[in-house]
């Protein structure tokens, strides 16, 4: 049974190398800061400083220098394998080159010299406190890390939002790693740090690195229940058919409100002349990335997720 | 006496025509949203739609297509009478060239023919709710559109910022008309439009039309005290000596609080490794514009300003 499984105890590899990321939307810039922060620490207190190896990136450098997400493509959309073994033309995207570079020093992607774990640091502008998110709802040491930062943090809700995607399609930089997870925390406005936003986002990394020192020095972590969020689809915002501009901005009952139940008949946007839209379909489901800045180019308003509990049994690492 | 003068009876000119401009900074979307809707009004009812005449703007609309501040350089720097009467050579900056373009529709700045009112729309990302920021706080008409907002928008703080620039080296796109001002509205990240912020914008936009149709009209507007906020000076982030990076972030105790009253020993930073710096001064100012984005580039952090009481006559428009 499934609560059988959940007793069971899983031995597993311990965690050798972990990377934290940040930069890899240059505007988001509580990433950028807690990456500057541990180098520091690490240039203060030497190699040192944290109980484990960990290997600190500046992921998109150029977009940091310029405060801009990217400088010619998304690069938190280059990590698929195609896109990381396209040959290098004196025309591929800054973003592209700079991937594959991150590949070769984190990765290579799927293999077994590929990093342990990366935690790639983001912001939102949506309301989503602090959200997990993985690519992949059969990890066991990543649904660990974090049932462990749901129990730890409290000061802000801690979700965790599943995209279950095959390996190889998965473009987002943490897909290069053998664990791996995107950190993604708001409300802060792109281009702006704020010091609460900074603050969790620097003990959820503090918490990971914590967690993987206990579970490579022999912890029991005990199964359970985790709460997450499974990815069901996006929506656009209303448009005009013919400019395509936005008619319609998010409606003032549903900003912010990321991960509150959607029924039939709440509003979703209110148009610039007034008119509400409300949400028609008969699934109730939780919205999230409610008005993210750089979802607009992508045709994104807000996304649905299903909320679903995973049962993760207890883990160990192996003795050698 | 102060009292007397303000019961004295002004007489002014109508105001014959205004114009309402957006996008002055592209990634400000409110006000971009505003004048498309004006505009979207402006073909479903005709002309007459207004009860005055209105010219809509979109003022930088490049750099609203790329969703960005601007192009090549900051285009509400470009209006001192020394740039509009700059040369353009090929290599002008795209935004010098449209400011000179404005000025021949709007302008000319100084002249008789320059139009009667701009009310340029911004945002924010600092939590200053409507804020009316003027460039003399010698202009009874404008002074008496602020007093009509304060009197009439309750849902949000309206305040008024003085600058107190000379009108020549005003460099602002409002500069440009006989009367005028900036209507910042925020907090709203760059890059997205909230429909809480939009509809605060709206308002005061068709509250300024209606100020002007009333006075047009020949009704009497009463004199008295306007509360204002004077521009002190400008406050840097802690910064690293070599590197120009920041170092702290705005203190949590003094995030989002615009326009409170900053004293001796309250908090402004937080360093990124956790250490407070306070305020040192003796003289109590109120700060604002803290943390906004787009002024980490021009490396402040907030503004401070001195509360005053503006006295202003009552007026009433010229009989022809």
């Amino acid at each position: 049974t499934i609560r059988e499984k959940a007793m069971a105890l899983l031995f597993l590899p311990a965690l050798a190398r972990m990377a934290v990321c940040g930069g890899t939307h240059g505007n988001e810039l509580s990433g950028v800061y807690v990456v500057q922060e541990m180098e520091r620490q690490r240039k203060e207190k030497g190699e040192g400083v944290w109980p484990i190896p960990v290997t600190t990136v500046l992921s998109n450098p150029r977009a940091v220098k310029e405060c801009r997400r990217y400088i010619d493509t998304d690069m938190n959309r280059c990590f698929s394998r195609d896109t990381l073994s396209s040959p290098i033309t004196d025309s591929s995207p800054y973003e592209v080159r700079r991937a594959q570079e991150l590949n070769n020093l984190l990765g290579l992607k799927g293999s077994t010299d590929a990093i342990d774990l990366i935690c790639d640091l983001h912001n939102t502008t949506s309301n989503m406190g602090l959200t997990l998110i993985l690519c992949t709802s059969s990890d066991w040491v990543t649904l660990h890390i974090c049932k462990y930062l749901q129990t730890k943090i409290t000061k802000v809700p801690v979700r965790v939002l599943v995209l279950d995607f095959p390996i190889s399609d998965a473009y987002s930089l943490e897909s290069v790693s053998k664990h791996g997870f995107t950190l993604e925390v708001g409300p802060q406005p792109h281009g702006v740090v704020r010091a609460d936003i900074y603050i969790i986002m620097k003990e959820a990394v503090d918490l990971t690195i914590d967690w993987i020192h206990k579970f490579n020095s022999g912890t029991v972590f005990e199964g359970g229940d985790v709460e997450t969020y499974m990815l069901i689809k996006s929506v656009d915002y209303p448009r005009d058919p013919e400019t395509r501009t936005l008619t319609a901005a998010i409606h003032p009952q549903l900003q912010d409100k990321d991960f509150c139940l959607l029924k039939r008949g709440d509003p979703l946007f209110l148009s610039f002349s007034g008119e509400t839209v409300n949400y028609e379909e008969e699934e109730t489901l939780h919205p999230f990335f409610i008005n993210e800045a750089a979802y607009y180019e992508k045709g994104i308003a807000f996304q649905l997720a299903k909320k679903m509990m995973l049962t993760i049994p207890a883990v160990r690492v192996q003795k050698d």
